[in-house]
């Protein structure tokens, strides 16, 4: 057994049992070695923002980290735009970069590169693995890497001679993971020690939060899911103070017969004027907010003068076991929670007419949105009003752009899609920001996911346009115009659709949008819709 | 005036003259300042990939840097791909990349990453502005170093408190360039020592030309242009020693009325073969040549076991000059020397039917390829043959993928056209390589560029479907096969122009190919030919 064979077996045994990947030369031992070993669902990308992208979504749905297998630096380089926004959301990750064989790396040739200093600005973990007798051991540890709490990115390096070269698996200790993955997985999971909840920190943020709304428990992380959001209900059910979730988060579980916890808005004065009114800020996996960019005149920290922030739990932390702890030291365990009500569907349904505008969109796709949806939203401008809708929609995960790189949503849609083939997927994406991984739409088809991919054609980069003016520029003159702007010529997200195989229409009022989205989501497969604006 | 004017009117003055950009907020104050500023032009990409390979297909015709502007940490990541093509090339480029403003940096937004350590592998200068009074410094050196000769990639970090601060310009010294911006550029360039030939190098490179046709005068960088190409064809007149090509280079002057200078191959076999001829090789601005990647039981190192490599000058020296003193000190200077007969290009053209196979291919490209055509070459597989037919077409410019980093020729044709707008460009890609920066058709069309794009659809990454048996994996099965194909469903290019709002056709026999090719290249603009093989 080679060494690519022996790491498709270390990576199976450690619960890694999907592969995104766009390969070369250096990678071709490895993919040899899926034909030989069975069990890894190997998923190509046709370029590798689209491989690691899929690989976060995978993450955040599926709890246990993909691999990705990415040619040399350049394709490393490829795939780090969505590498950042994974690493932000705690996505944990296997990242396996070929490289040349070790004795190949001297002779300078044309594609040789400081793949390690590519790598580290966003991995966690990045390690080169220089024989096939360490593979076994160096990829045990990527896995351990990825499993922490919370989810690490590990690149792991794997010169071509590492791959090709004979050795023995398993190299020196019996598996004493047993036969199931899920339990190999856990075995590997890093053990440091987490950071322990102190009886100090549980009574501090307890004191701020009964002082009612003058207080925000502000949630980050896995406290967003709904197994944590209910004591956060809890909690302000007891004491009347606000919870609310930071602007970006990795995966938000929401929706009807679960706990409405708003978002922070994105842009700088409206989230001044919502932590205005508070005093503390309890911090459950959360940092205190900041601005996402420096605008001249306006702070970088976003709660208000004077305001307490107090860290109950980082993101190495049990969340949902530091929220139960706090509500047990509230008293609040036994008392009532606040859950959203099931929509009126119906109701909801009855004038989908007229132009497009973004309440008018927010209200049709929280109306059709399916039950266990899971929604990647990349929306940006368009999407600002739909975190309102969305929490009276049926219950759905929402992933944000965390790191704020664009081209997020459709690949991650690929991802969550492969980790949940039991649940429609919605991509909500810009005309603009699409444009930037639009080769997703080929690995969509490829895979028959269930993907329903709704574009936002304002045919600018329409967030700029008023970054513009919020950076004090002013009013953009023609020159600026023309960078901002995707006109000239138009694009048409149908044909490019049509270009990668996925069946697409454009709407231009509000009864074609509600006509095509019904037809798309009841495709069992992938569908675009455009949406004029 | 406020930094970002300052350095666009230090750019101008150094000769910078186009930008190309893919800018977010943090850059909005350089986007504002074009507006203020007059004489940039400003080309808008909607990928980074595109930004960077424009830049270096600029370079490569203008021999002049462009700028860059990129958006953050991110921005730059996916425009590293190709800035490792350009680095490889020698190409001089001018990155302005936009950073948080500094205060903003300890807050770790979401968009914050380490761009200095991103930057460094595809670099060779990186600096952060700290100032608006430093920026005008700051800019002057970086164009120093992208005019550095060999050209060199010079990353510039634009903190956005730099970009939005007031200040003086000119900084501190009266403006010495003059009004002529060519003449301030070449006032920049860097005036470290160049390497001088030495008389010992001179002499032994002649000795050994004087063997005759079992020594290689082997040409690399500018040493390819036609200026210099005929010195190395009056010494193979003289002595009778073979001339080639480096395999792959940033910019081959050839085809009719010029020296004949076949590339060596890409593949290790052919170019073990050709190289076994040879017991010394001359290197003028050549490396002596290696293998693009390593193979088990294949040699790293092509030449023959105890060839002499002999340098004689390397890309730091004027190569031109080199070979000039060669030739005279071979007393070759005033002698014959053969140049390419003009093309017939009525018999070329008699019969263009059947199949479409990569020889009739190339005999068709280059029956048609109009005088002083540029060629962006990623045609990968099928363009192998192609080098054979290119010798004896009419005058053209060819251009590689210097570092084999894919999703180069579609945004070097965009450089290369901005460069050359008198000039029709071609560019010849494959439909897997097309997939990486296909956005490229976008910029083409709004620019209005004279571009003809040739994909080769063979539905494979076809060059893996060899690499994968030449690196001893045996024939790939099923799942391996899924990773190198890229049918299921099949890419639609005519529908992907479409989208971008470019015109296009599809070709299934030779027939149509050299209709629809005329048609694309009697466009004055860009077009779409998609080659079914």
């Amino acid at each position: 057994m080679n060494g690519a064979e022996t790491l498709v077996h270390t990576l199976l045994d450690g619960g890694v049992e999907v592969c995104f990947a766009n390969p070369g030369t250096s990678e071709m031992h490895f993919v040899a070695a899926l034909d030989k070993v069975d069990g890894m669902r190997c998923v190509l990308g046709l370029f590798e923002g689209v491989v690691t992208g899929a690989a976060d979504g995978y993450y955040r749905i599926k709890d246990r980290p993909a691999a990705t297998l990415l040619h040399l630096g350049p394709g490393l380089a490829n795939g780090l735009a969505n590498l950042h926004n994974a690493k932000k959301a705690n996505s944990g990750i296997v990242n396996i970069v070929g490289d040349h064989a070790t004795g190949h790396l001297q002779l300078d040739a044309p594609l040789t590169s400081d793949i390690d200093m590519l790598a580290r600005p966003m991995s966690n973990w990045v390690h080169s693995s220089p024989s096939a007798s360490t593979i076994q051991a160096d990829g045990q540890e990527a896995i351990r890497q990825a499993n922490s709490r919370p989810g690490r990115i590990a690149t792991l390096i794997l010169p071509a001679d590492t791959a090709w070269t004979e050795t023995t698996f398993p190299a020196s200790q019996p598996d004493a993971f047993g036969q199931n993955a899920i339990r190999r997985a856990n075995a590997l999971v890093q053990t440091e020690p987490e950071a322990v909840l102190s009886d100090e920190s549980i009574r501090q943020a307890a004191q701020a939060l009964r002082l009612g709304p003058t207080t925000l428990l502000l949630l980050g992380g896995r406290a967003l899911r709904a197994n944590a959001t209910v004591w956060a209900g809890r909690i302000a059910a007891a004491t009347g103070c606000a919870v609310m979730s930071e602007s970006l988060v990795p995966r938000l579980e929401r929706g009807a017969g679960r706990v409405m916890v708003p978002r922070l808005p994105y842009a700088v004065d409206p989230t001044l004027a919502v932590l205005a009114q508070f005093d503390k800020i309890v911090l459950v996996g959360a940092k205190e907010p900041v601005a996402f960019f420096a605008y001249p005149g306006k702070p970088g920290v976003l709660s208000r003068p004077g305001c307490e922030c107090i860290t109950l739990a980082s993101r190495t932390d049990d969340l949902q076991a530091a929220l139960q702890a706090l509500s047990d030291e509230l008293g609040a365990s036994t008392g009532p929670v606040a859950l959203v009500a099931a929509p009126n569907v119906a109701q909801a349904m009855e004038s989908f007419h007229g132009s497009i505008n973004p309440d008018n969109v927010a209200r049709l796709l929280m109306a059709l949105m399916p039950a266990n949806a899971i929604v990647a939203d990349e929306a940006v401008t368009t999407g600002r009003s739909f975190d309102k809708a969305a929490q009276g929609a049926a219950p759905h995960d929402w992933l944000n752009v965390t790191g704020g790189s664009i081209g997020f949503a459709l690949p991650a849609a690929v991802g969550a899609a492969i980790a949940a083939p039991d649940r429609k997927v919605i991509a909500l994406e810009g005309d603009g920001s699409g444009m930037y991984t639009l080769q997703a739409l080929w690995t969509m088809v490829r895979e028959n996911l269930d993907i329903t991919v709704v574009i936002f054609a304002n045919r600018a980069y329409k967030i700029l346009l008023g970054e513009f003016s919020g950076v004090g520029a002013g009013v953009p003159g023609q020159r600026a115009t023309d960078m901002l702007s995707l006109d000239r010529p138009d694009l048409d997200w149908v044909a490019l659709a049509k270009g990668m195989g996925m069946q697409a229409c454009r709407v231009s009022d509000m009864s074609e949008f509600s006509v095509g989205l019904q037809k798309a989501l009841a495709v069992q497969g992938p569908a675009l819709v455009e949406v004029m604006l």
